[in-house]
């Protein structure tokens, strides 16, 4: 071994050394050796970073490791080792030498005891010792199944850690968890173990060149791309991964994890967030790009049940019965297609559709990310007598090509009538025209095409930015978290969805076509009949049900299903009032039960007549407008800031007068007092949307108060139990005033308060919320089934 | 004559009359009975009226008249009247009766003078005594140049008005007018002699059956296009009349009126109309048909400079010189094409582009309203591995076609993928398949295509609603109005401007494409060189230039040009704000002048950092916020309704406290000053936009006052000379912090003033605005051309 790394060491002198003297040493650590990855891609990787880097300075080593034995383990790694191919382009000669170097470089061991990895850390230790090398690094390669992580981690952590000056890196590679819960969980767990700078979570979507250029190619062309990469040009952004295989024999792992987890969750998300993001003014730096897509994460709707399709070839359930041993009716639910729609609130992309589809068992094997911009022309010549040309009426997309499909190969594509791409000329080409070939419709020849001047698997170009230290190639713990917390709300609201059944390949047809409707997506075409799940029954989920709560309606049901009726109940409040008196007088609680309404009302209810509605709040905590504790701030956050309400329609309670909050002698209450009288007919609410806390409060009418409960003050300073203490509310006769009083009761929290409520009378000192009672109105109960059935 | 009238009232007993007793006798008198549009048109109108209402229990007369002596002209009427074709469908034989009928019914006057009027009068009152017949009504046709109107119409006023108990209807031809002056001069004129009820203005695209059908089958369809009639679903309306002839022969009209005022004012504008504006309960009743109309006009966006793209082709000039006999220098800048960009700010519509657009010589005959609608699908199987279908992932339309192209027929087009409509059985019925056509791009049978069951020529239609009183198939005077209200300013603004030649027919190819860029549209192509303008001069216009006033820098141009420098020149102070503090906080005034700047900044400016921005008032009046007078309502109505402000980002003076104005002790200028000082670092702003009165005051700071001049006040209450005379402002010392501030003067009005500062030196107790001085900050001052120039 000692003869090995010295005939590299004097090898590497014997080619041309930028620096002369030595940059270091680096131990590349691949566990998992034998394994499938590792044959397919990881050492072919490993070799191509040997032959780029071998004059760089810096002295390598290679060790594989697995459970294996020392002697088999070494025999089937060799195996695969001697199988590595020069790649094209590479002089075969010096090809040849550096093969031989390179296995001469390597090396297994079995890695399975605490001692193994002692054994380890000594053995790279005393080489580096007797040949007087200075340690620039290790990096450790997990190509393991991720319930080794753990184990690993402590191992490497406790006896495998370079001395002072030299850094670890260790390569991770997914599933980085199932859910939000496990992502984090694991992410604590390796956190004891190795600080965040050390660790490389792999999506290998990042080394595709088609999607590792997106950043730099919206860098590069910042000057046409920068009036355009907004919501006034973008019609739709699209990121597609089609396949034609199926997960047949792969089925153990997929029926766990299903095409949101597989495919939507990692790859396809990294590329929308590529596109997406605002773009850092140094796209080289990781800290930026980083930074950047937590923003982009930040600024997206959250997911609703209806923002997904979902869909499962029609032999995989045989299939998972077959693989996985499972009795003969059981029924799978694991999408193995999905198309998603996604929404950024930001400013630039606000109402522009995200569209993010997979499926396996399609027609096609191709994967891209297509930027579709709307047509801002008119051309007066009909099209039948024009010059093909490059008309501005014809379509105008960018395309990152990730491989496959017609062009067989990673490609951009500027459609040429929206401009000439700068690109880079060292890494990129223009593609041969080939007039056989159409790219959605088009003529390949209506688009600059450019293809890498050399093709690169995406684990090499990986495997070299591990080398480099370019951290945004991979995925921050806080990166991960931030596309679990977006995605696990679907994962969870979809679980016990049945998908539909297509039969797979061209027999699919218009079968998993869908659209866009009411903010979300839903299947064009209903199912065939014949094509339903085998098992016939689909769970009768999540329908709103009527009866009466305390004599007055209820409307129950799952809370996201609740809300969306409640929005349009009031939606139809609004408009018969408008229809009845011009305006809509609506007042609105705080807390967080109502935000959801503001945001299904907000997004969903673009017929609502917002400029003809008064928005004025139920009850107030005595903190600034500003403050986040502030329940107009929640109001503005998740509504008002989304719809046009016009400024003098909007009626925050005066809490903060003379820049003091609540001082009885600033006179806020007799002000919006006064207000409601001057504006609102009757002092009577169109409608007045209450919450119910657990120890009986509504509006801050708190028990054991008879502030605001009766007499003639309509807006009463209160206390509150809990802080902020200082509240301001509208009074329980102003309330029972209203035409319309709705009260949304949400979670298993407020469980026990609605048994209580649904037994006892009229007794508001005790339980304000049994106060409300509109004298000439309607009240209406909107209790969810977790509050409803604990 | 007594024969024939005794006649006609004999033959129309013969037939079977609904009443049984005559429902009274109409009198229909042709102006211009000899002329192109009576010989074309009008009269087999009346003959297609006559052999429609035969039965209906009314008796006819017609009267042909016009200038010409009664031998000559009875001549040349009778050799028309004979010529009267029977159409398709109708009975041979009847038809032979009818029309015989129809030459006894009708006769020959000369109608010179006052005493032909009242001759013309004595007849018809003379007949009906005789036959003893009840009159019910008279319907005068002006089929004469519009410079006769007013003298026709003293006549009849004067003479020839019906009994009382029957109506009088008078028909007007366009041009109503040549602008908005001219529109409301004759508008003014005639209802000198008519009542609006009486007078019917014809445009002829009302009459043709695919623009008349528009509102019946949005209401018929209202299921249907309920959910996607909006700008969520809709992506374009365009609404063209392309034809293939030019003006030869016709250029002495069409010099004078050019293809905006002979097209787009009235017809397209009209078929826009029924497209967009709400669709009535009842869309039969003309009354809410007029006033749905002028609320969609009320709607619209006004028109500037960058509206449109002007072309004219390239022969007009040399038919113009021949035809006009100018001179061969003569350059004529009548556009005979135009490409025109609408927006409405409705709810419905905002952010919808409507493109009207109409020439002459271009490729092919052909006139449209096409409604196109968004793509809202998405289809994972590949194209070119799919069935033919109605894919939701095809382009999606509603077409009204007028008539001639490719279809050669009036028609309603629905896309297959959107919904199969209700169309009246009697009236339309589903066309042919034709599978050689295609329309815009796709087959024919991609579409639901209806065509009439009987093609009526617009003008029989409109003279069957002129019988049957339909006033909805007409122009009402208001509504001319706002049409040319609308249209004006773009026809002032571009009057000067020299169109865009074009070779004519199939050689324009791209030469008239024209892009929507930057609010306004533009041609996509740069003008060929060889095209130039014989001339070769273009008016060298609003080209912004830069210099010194009052030893600071001065921007000016024409007021439009100036606002949009200005413009840019506040989003470049809010980016580098922002950039730099991360806010930006900006004081503006009330008054007219910034209207425009506001409209700019929130139709154009769509990557401003509203979210960054803060929004302060210079000054106020001390009125409620809601009044039409206050400073915050402007700048609400034309810029923060339209932009998304955090609501905390806005700062209205705080003139209105304790439900009183101004008052001195409710401190409302203390609590204006501490909120700055709260929020605005070192309390300087980074933008003060003022404006400067003709007696020199900025602000609210008044000639003769040293109020707010100096001292550390830095918000105070003020008097103004004009009313309201209350008011709050910014002091001296406090705009005097700010990092920049901008001077907007604008208009003739301010030339006197302009003039008197450019003299004097800093006194700022006779001229507030010559104090205006920033200490360490930056003045620009915007004058545009006619103040600075008068």
């Amino acid at each position: 071994m000692l003869g090995r790394v010295l005939c590299t060491v004097l090898f590497v002198g014997a080619l041309p050394s930028p620096a002369g003297a030595s940059q270091g040493h680096i131990s590349v650590i691949l566990l998992g050796a034998t394994g499938d990855l590792a044959k397919k891609y990881l050492w072919q990787g490993l070799f191509q970073l040997y032959m780029d880097q071998v004059s760089s300075g810096h002295s390598f080593t290679f060790h594989g490791a697995a459970l294996a034995a020392l002697e088999p383990g070494q025999r089937l790694m060799f195996d695969v080792l001697k199988r590595l191919s020069c790649p094209p382009g590479e002089a075969p000669d010096r090809c040849a030498v550096l093969k031989d170097q390179f296995l001469k470089l390597s090396q297994y061991h079995q890695l399975k005891t605490a001692e193994n990895y002692t054994a380890l850390n000594r053995e790279i230790e005393t080489l580096l010792g007797q040949e007087g090398l200075r340690e620039a690094g290790r990096i450790f390669y997990f190509s393991v199944p991720p319930f080794a992580y753990t184990e690993i981690a402590r191992h490497i952590n406790s006896s495998c850690r370079p001395p002072a000056g030299a850094w670890l890196r260790v390569v991770l590679e997914k599933p980085f968890g199932h859910d939000l819960d496990s992502a984090q969980q694991l992410a604590a767990q390796l956190a004891g173990f190795f600080r965040e700078e050390e660790m490389y979570r792999v999506d290998h979507y990042l080394g595709k060149q088609a999607v590792a250029h997106i950043l730099p190619f919206r860098d590069q062309n910042r000057q046409f791309l920068d009036p355009i990469w907004n919501r006034h040009h973008v019609e739709r952004v699209e990121v597609v991964l089609k396949e034609t295989v199926d997960a047949k024999g792969r089925t153990s792992f997929y029926e766990e994890y299903g095409v949101i987890r597989d495919v939507l969750q990692n790859h396809l998300t990294e590329a929308l967030m590529f596109l997406i993001m605002e773009l850092p003014a140094n796209v080289s730096s990781a800290q930026e790009v980083v930074q950047h897509k937590l923003q982009a994460f930040q600024a997206l709707w959250g997911l609703e049940r209806s923002s997904a399709v979902l869909g499962q070839y029609q032999a995989y359930n045989s299939q998972v019965q077959e693989e996985l041993q499972e009795a003969r009716g059981y029924v799978s639910t694991t999408p193995t297609f999905a198309g998603v729609l996604i929404h950024s609130g930001s400013l630039r992309w606000d109402g522009v559709p995200f569209l993010l589809t997979s499926g396996k068992a399609l027609d096609e094997r191709v994967g891209y990310a297509r930027v579709l911009f709307r047509n801002r022309a008119y051309c007066p010549q009909s099209s039948t007598l024009r010059d093909a040309g490059h008309s501005q009426c014809k379509p105008k997309q960018i395309i990152f090509y990730f491989g496959h499909g017609a062009l067989r190969a990673p490609a951009v594509l500027v459609s040429r009538n929206l401009f000439q791409p700068v690109m880079p000329k060292d890494s990129w080409k223009e593609a041969e025209a080939r007039s056989d070939l159409h790219i959605f419709g088009q003529p390949l020849s209506d688009f600059y095409t450019y293809i890498p001047v050399k093709e690169r698997e995406a684990y090499s170009v990986l495997i070299s930015n591990i080398y480099h230290g370019r951290k945004d190639f991979f995925i921050t713990t806080e990166s991960l978290l931030a596309s679990w917390a977006f995605w696990t709300p679907l994962l969870d609201s979809t679980s016990r969805r049945p998908p539909r059944l297509y039969p797979g390949g061209v027999e699919n047809q218009h079968l998993l076509d869908f659209e866009m409707v009411a903010g979300g997506v839903a299947f064009t075409l209903a199912e065939p009949a014949e094509l339903l799940s085998p098992g016939g029954q689909t769970p009768s989920d999540f329908r709103a049900v009527q009866s009466k709560f305390r004599q007055s309606p209820l409307v129950s049901g799952w809370a996201e299903e609740l809300i969306s009726q409640l929005a349009s109940h009031v939606e139809q409040a609004a408009v018969s009032s408008v229809a009845r008196s011009g305006q809509f007088h609506l007042a609105v609680s705080g807390g967080s039960s109502p935000a959801g309404l503001f945001q299904r009302l907000a997004r969903h209810h673009f017929g609502f007549p917002w400029q003809r509605t008064h928005v004025w709040l139920v009850d107030e905590r005595c903190v600034p407008l500003t403050d986040g504790e502030s329940n107009f701030q929640g109001l503005h956050r998740h509504l008002l800031q989304h719809v046009r309400l016009p400024y003098f329609n909007i009626h925050p309670m005066p809490v903060h007068l003379n820049r003091r909050l609540c001082v009885e002698e600033d006179g806020g209450a007799e002000l919006y007092a006064k207000d409601i009288v001057a504006l609102v007919a009757n002092a009577s609410f169109d409608l007045v949307l209450l919450g119910v806390g657990a120890d009986g409060h509504t509006a801050s009418l708190f028990p054991g108060s008879e502030n605001g409960l009766e007499g003639a003050a309509t807006v009463v300073l209160t206390e509150s139990p809990v802080k902020p203490h200082q509240r301001m509310s509208l009074s329980l006769p102003l309330i029972n005033r209203a035409r319309q009083v709705f009260v949304l009761v949400l979670g298993k929290g407020k469980h026990d308060i609605t048994t209580l409520l649904s037994r006892v009378g009229h007794e508001p000192k005790k339980w304000p919320i049994s106060g409300v009672n509109p004298s000439s109105g309607q009240l209406v109960w909107y209790v969810d089934y977790e509050a409803l059935l604990g």
